[in-house]
């Protein structure tokens, strides 16, 4: 799978390479952490690669968000404003949710096909918008499934109390439904301040599983501090592995050949953790009807 | 009773060798814990044991599910579908509702000896589409009681919040009625990520009752880390207390027949922790009259 | 009063012989923690003692809950149902709360006399039938008063929440309503479970104030697993009460005599604690005016 | 004030002598703390001082209660409600709630100048009966006032929730309005249960300040376990106050008269913890102008 | 300001003199603090300065609280109650949120001039009268404002829960309004009681800032423990300022004219914690343009 | 952009010079942190630099506040009252929801490069006068985005809770959509109290990310104990970064002159915790294709 650059200073090694395309992050964070600046980052990146970009906007006006995009380093994002390449929607939650109910449908066939970068920021008024659980993930759900289909969407959350809190019901449902959730926890403290990403999931994708700071920089935007170490790819387990059920199962010639397919995928690095008779154990016991 | 196996690798010798054939097992864990790639794997094997598979999914589309069940090795899913061996319905949690309440007399009927898996993905928008926890108990009663009848079933249920949560209305009332419930806890720490099993109940079997580490493996799916030890079956203290009770009670022959046959399905293993003289004096203080 | 035995393998000495006749006993427990089996077990116990037996289930099938009950060692659980011993009656909480208010004189006045054991397992389904405290406390206040004319009862109530929890609403009002509480306390931690029973309160008997461990055991069903110390039945402190408010009290000779006979059936078990200066002290102040 | 004796062993010392004639008191504590078992020596020893009785019971059948009165030493009970010495009234909360609004002018009426002891056990359904705290508080304020008028009334609170909990609206609206607050704490601990009782406020008393533990003994009831202190009636400050004010402050003669009719009250005991010269400071600051 | 005195022992140098004319002082504290023995020490005090009082009552009948200014000293309260020069009202929550909305013009237009002590005894029922927060900041706004011009206002307020706790809705809304809170805080623990009050607020006064004991005394009322220290009135630190910004800023002279008004009336003891220099950098910065 | 002085002494050094043009400023903090006199301190400001001000109160009456700001030093407010300088607007919040719906656009029409200062204090009967929190969001929203353009707006918001809480719906959303937001921690110790402010955040600014301790000074205000560091202004990491990109990355002359207008922005203050190949690494990656 070709992978999309996000956009943000040190991020695409961490997501192996960069964000799934045709797919839907949500980035969850406090005020002040940086999500907007990740959204314009997102949508830059876009443009700067001749893909057209969508900013919705259900809380700031235009010009505030434009300013701080300027401030963030990207002075000719008016340029592509006038040149119709970045669409600007300005609605308020309830005015979307109706959107998303009557008029989505038009709107993805419109850009059918425009591989496009898209972003909600924030997506909280949407879901305030309605009150109703269940509800709110009906909606969510048809809003991702439709929306992958024309590009790439990254959507923002804000995450509320004084605590990092990823546990209530406007931030869980779109956790579940989204294909990569990204954390930015920013926490004040009496004599410092600390920011820090971590990627909570990401479908059909190996990625870090650490939480790694970041700073905000005048000019440039989010940029993580650790370059994460190259994931190793030696294939020393999945080889004695395929030798090992060869000789050790009483799988037939074709289901053999079948199974090991699986094998040719993994790296050493896969397994960590696990011995390597547990694993041969395992699968040999389960294999073998 | 003829066990089934999970289909999950190293799963089956905790649950003293598989699943029970027509019971209902409730897989409960937080977003990421794999609760979709367990539920791939159950039917997975099911389908290469000869038996058909449905997959209720009432959240992702298939297209999705499809793609993240071939990501875990199962390479021919898709074969499967286009034989109808394996059925997808894709519903709405009131869809699915309104379905239970309406046409399932005539899904079971139709699925009657059919011996089916089937897998409900996940449970948890059925709660929501209902509010009053009582009609969501008499909803899911009535699920599982019929849908026992014509195979066996696994569900899986969201957990929410940040730490293991198994007390939420939406996870208390699946747990009770449910024949078999397993945990998956996940947790999400700054540096490490640890996922571990538990077996919480599961009726009429002997099984593990201690968490489990596991691990996802691309190309395979979930796989426990550590095997359990056997269990031991030696059968010294039921043979010295039928001896005892002879000689001790005050049981007439018949009775003491009835009685011992109880003893003769026991191993030591079961009275672990139990001394033998209070076993012995209970026992006796209770059946004499 | 003549005892009742539980049927449960150690629990008659903790509760000073047993369950007093025609009163209501609440088992409270978590899922796993044995409920249904103390219950089938107290019922086989009274029918192998001639006694009629009535199982209300509000939740399973009756198929489920006779194959456990043979698992416990019930073997002929199902010729004392055909030969109508053991009633089953299967219910939604709705339609029990339905027959509580209408049909339930019928049902005394039917059962009147037989001094049945009757078992309603679980009654939390009546508890959520009914949204209302105050309708929760009066319909089961009836349901109480009324069935312990006809037999002994015993409820089974689930336990909510990861820690045992004894303050739920639907947990407090059966406890303040019943004869007598048994909490059946599972703790599933993560190397070890461990379940232990204590007596919360039983009207008008001495009884055990501790936890007791207890195991389940595969044809047995619930064994506590430490006999309880013997009662001791000296009389020096009562018999040197009757002295010494002979001598230093006003009491004229009736009022000594109608005070004494409480002294008579005291052992001195039941001042434990108490200097028998205090209690020398504390008496003859009170009745002295 | 003429004190009333309890009834409750070793009680009355804590309160100053007794009970205050007229005046409200609320016991509050947890199923088992021994609530019924004080409202019934609390009658008991009115009845024995030939004042009626009358006992509203809101819960409990009649029968139970006698039962439970005669175990804890009352063998002549029924002697006095055949007699009508004892009414005994039995009333959901809903009816006894109806009952105030309308009837208990005539109730008061007809009982004016009994100086009956009434006992209401449990109020708990009452609070249940009225939803609206502020209704709640207006009934019972109105309750009290009447009620304090023929007599001298106990009533019943149950404490809910594992710890001990005085904070819940059904106990602080009873709390602020009673005249005396007493608490039995009772806790379940695994290897013991431990019994308190402690007087929260008393109005127009001196009283203890502490918890005292208690038991509950067969054929007695409730006894305290160690007698308090003697409170220590000297009155050396109050005496050497009176020559200070004299001397120090500017009061004429028959504004220092009426001052020191308030010191003539107090003893040494009713200043503990305050310096003398902090009291005398204080005093004359506060009362020349 | 002229400042009145409180007629609480201890209590005026605290605020530095007494309570500010016509204003709004809210007293809260627990069932058993001491706030009516507050309440009437505080009219009394008028009284005895030939200021009118009136009492509102919302919960107590009019007997309970004279009797328990009599047990508090106040020999003669029916002697002002005869002479009308202090007015007992009692009311129901309801009814006093009424009067409010509809009688306060006439109230206060009957009392304008009379410069009274006005006493509401406690508040909470007003505040459960009415059900949402944004009508009880209103009601009670308009109730602060009017009877300010009138008099000089006490309320008294119910603080629940078993925590000291000055969070809840009723409470934090009156906070905001008055001008003056004082805190009683009143903690039962298990072998001592003890009592402390402290200034929360207190508009346009210097005032103590820290909790001081107290003590309720027979006969006396509230008397606190600890005399505070006097406070230093030196005024070295605003002359060295003066000459400081005469020399150092730009100024023009009536401008530092209009400037050092303010620190004339300052002395050393209010700035204090602020080092010299850091205090004239920040004015000068300020200052100057 | 030109800053504007806050008025408070010492804040605006912390603030890069001040308060931004055009912005909304939300102050938080519990009764009695000063938000009052932050906010007159403010409009003062203004006053003086021939700026109009409009005050607009919804819970104090003018006097007070008036009486306030004489108290705090601003001995000519009345002066400016008089002529019309200062506007000063009392209204419920209702009245002021609804002003907001209906009158806002005159208002602001009228009030057009007026240049003001607004102060709207508190903003929390607003929000209380609306119960649902998306309409909250819409017309805090609205009223923001207007106010904007025609001044600089302060608002305050009371924090509620015994601790430092900005987590209620009330102060989130306004923290949310506010372009500065400073935070008046309060605390109440036993035996001291202490004030500090810290800026949450402010769009568009360097600002200091710790908390000051404060004092309020009668006469004087707020003013911050201790004077921030300087911000070191030194261009480093800057110009090693523009030679490091020219010479190892890919870009073209045009894209190369694009990029390094960003770093000419940018001092070594602004990358602080970053090394410098962590840097160089992340952008030279992320800006080659």
């Amino acid at each position: 799978m070709k992978k999309i650059k996000s956009g943000i200073y040190g991020l695409n090694p961490l997501l192996d390479g960069g964000v799934n395309p045709n797919s839907t992050t949500v980035i969850i964070g406090p005020a002040g952490a940086g999500k907007t600046t990740f959204a314009t980052q997102f949508l830059r990146k876009g443009l700067e690669e001749q893909k057209p970009g969508v900013y919705i906007s259900l809380d700031e006006n235009k010009e505030q968000i434009i300013k701080e995009a300027e401030e963030m380093g990207w002075a000719n994002i008016k340029h592509y404003l006038e040149k119709k390449l970045l669409l600007f929607i300005d609605a308020s939650g309830k005015k979307f949710a109706q959107f998303i109910r009557e008029d989505l449908p038009d709107f993805i066939q419109k850009w059918e096909g425009a591989d496009a970068r898209i972003v909600i920021d924030p997506l909280t008024p949407v879901m305030w918008a309605i009150k109703d659980k269940y509800e709110q993930r009906e909606l969510l759900s048809y809003l991702f499934k439709e929306t992958r289909r024309i590009g790439t969407v990254v959507c923002t959350l804000e995450e509320h109390g004084s605590e990092p809190n990823l546990t209530g019901q406007e931030v869980v449902i779109p956790m579940y439904l989204a294909d990569c959730v990204i954390h930015l926890r920013y926490q004040i403290l009496d004599d410092e301040e600390k920011r820090a990403l971590k990627i909570i999931k990401c479908r059909s994708s190996r990625h870090s599983k650490f939480y790694h700071n970041y700073k905000i920089i005048r000019g440039l935007g989010l940029m993580l501090q650790k370059f994460p170490l190259e994931i190793k790819g030696t294939k020393k387990i999945p080889d004695k592995l395929k030798k090992d059920i060869k000789k050790n199962s009483k799988l037939r010639p074709h289901q053999y050949q079948d199974f090991v397919k699986n094998l040719d995928l993994l790296i050493d690095d896969d397994f960590n953790g696990l011995a390597y008779d547990e694993i041969s154990n395992n699968i040999i016991n389960e294999i073998d009807e």
